[in-house]
């Protein structure tokens, strides 16, 4: 077991916890050959699910006991201070102790960035972790980052982001030089603000390459394959996104009732409309990372089912064979411009 | 036609100007009894299209020359400065003189801002005007600002975005207690910063219907009536609804060209289509209000085509019948808290 990559799991995380993850992990473990699980949790929830799931057990596969659980609303500080043998602090741990090479959680997304950064800190010449996703567009994906770790972000740290997105683009999904913009307003009088054009500036001198500001729908345009901003713009346009997406499908499932003739043609497109959701399925992209840590560790949505947390498992998988943080370090080192501008 | 409300129509605004532009003020005169319009342009532009869409001319049409056009792209301060005589300009003027209740253009957004801004002034108690428009959502649509108007905005600024947003939803869409939420982040370590606490501690403590924070999905989820935040996140978050939507559509139309069997379930399927796209038809929330001025000014989108341009002047018929702005005079004068605050 000791030669492959192994993934901690924090199995009590999530909305559904055990009864979903015991499932994923099943599946992600007769699925992909080369890499091992730590599922951390209560034994006395996880038994009877391994037993239903993994019959015989797995020689990739064991368990590490953690007596506590961080609930999903917990302020962050107390699951710090109070949760020390919570299956999220133990699943972190266990990157610091070098037993595991990656860990992932559906817990409390506040709490895991928390013990995330007090556990594994940040990377030489990072100030702050992201949240990075991929987001679907126009012929593949977008990386964005940041997705809501960080309300306020100085013109360093944007570029910081914009170093972390291109090794992630770059190393994971194997893009030559990926396109980074700079999320900003467009038409309008006042083009952004002081901390987005002095960012612009930074990139604009850096070695990445950088195409400039990009406006809310070139998420999705295929204009870019990074696209950068602050966690507070970054969460409320990744939130928007998916109330556009849930409303629209529930606008067709609401006009599929109208009518016979609606309903008929339903059935006649069922096909159709299958694939247009597959295309935008949030449980493929499924997987944020947390970037910038020494350690690799992946935020799983918390109402992720069985097999969207699987790919939040494979995202970690891919991480640790690419070595993302040790890439993103060495990127960095050789953006002395960024250094010097700090 | 000085006793009926007159609608000022910048008829050279906008990627396409007259041609959309004309027959949108016909199918206007056409459709609606009780308004009058100044078409504000080049007459030798103007001519040829109202002898073609308006034959024997109409009593409520009055053409009022321009000589000059403003740019899509002209920095607001130069259209400011050298175009003086710009369809625009001349528009917005009207108000000002007390020919015209409200004027509507397709042009320029930052050129239109401070162009009413400096020619109109905001309204007493108001420190800066914003972009408010209807977006679709479940079960309706909720008003939306500011748009982009203002990249950073104070704590007491976004409460006046508040009450405008209120007004407009109370007076011209006849809700009886428009319920207003301030644009946020949820569940993440650092809910906001300092403004938008703020911001939610003045309205906490205002007459107006202030259901607290709600994040980016809410914007369509039909929980509130009103979404308050800076121009910054609010135009990101509209340019990203409408990324999202051409993605998706886009996605429906490969997916339709994928195969026979796609492209027949799509036939059988196009009235169901049709009936989702009209739901969320930009066209239909065309007409953006220009909040916050001594007097109403309605932008149109640049790109909007006649039918979608008709609904703007509709929209400024609706609110000089409402005395949107009176209102919200009105309505700030109650609000003794946030003057108090300020």
């Amino acid at each position: 077991m000791r030669e492959l990559p192994v993934i901690a799991i924090d199995a009590m995380g999530g909305d559904l916890g055990p009864p979903v993850i015991v499932p994923a992990v099943a599946d992600f473990l007769r699925a992909d050959e080369g890499a091992a699980v730590l599922l951390v949790g209560r034994g006395e929830d996880l038994d009877p699910l391994l037993k239903r799931y993994i019959r015989g057990g797995s020689e990739r596969l064991d368990v590490v006991e953690a007596s506590q659980v961080v609930s999903m609303d917990e302020p962050p500080a107390d699951a710090l201070r109070k949760k020390k043998d919570s299956s999220m602090r133990v699943a972190v741990n266990l990157i610091r102790e070098h037993r595991a090479h990656a860990c992932v959680s559906a817990g409390n997304t506040g709490a895991l960035m928390a013990t995330a950064r007090y556990v594994l800190k940040t990377l030489p010449g990072i100030d702050r972790p992201a949240i990075m996703s991929a987001i679907p567009s126009r012929g593949g994906h977008t990386h964005m980052l940041d997705l809501g770790a960080n309300a306020h972000c100085t013109p360093q740290q944007l570029a910081q982001f914009a170093v972390m997105g291109t090794v992630v683009a770059a190393d994971v999904h194997g893009l030559a030089s990926p396109r980074v913009g700079l999320l900003n307003i467009g038409t309008e009088e006042i083009k952004g603000n002081e901390t987005i054009r002095l960012a612009g500036q930074l990139l604009a001198r850096s070695e990445l390459n950088y195409v400039g500001f990009v406006e809310g729908h070139d998420i999705m345009s295929g204009r870019v394959d990074v696209v950068v901003t602050d966690g507070f713009t970054g969460n409320i346009a990744l939130k928007t996104m998916e109330g556009v997406a849930r409303m629209l499908f529930e606008t067709a499932r609401e006009e599929i009732q109208r009518s016979w003739v609606s309903r008929l043609g339903a059935v006649a497109a069922a096909p159709l409309f299958r694939a247009i959701r597959d295309r935008v399925d949030p449980r493929r992209y499924n997987g944020a990372s947390l970037v910038g840590l020494n350690g690799i560790v992946i935020k799983s949505h918390g109402g992720a089912d069985s097999m969207a947390f699987a790919n939040a498992i494979r995202t970690a998988l891919v991480e640790v064979r690419k070595g993302v943080p040790t890439q993103i370090g060495d990127l960095l080192k050789r953006q002395t411009i960024l250094e010097r501008a700090v």
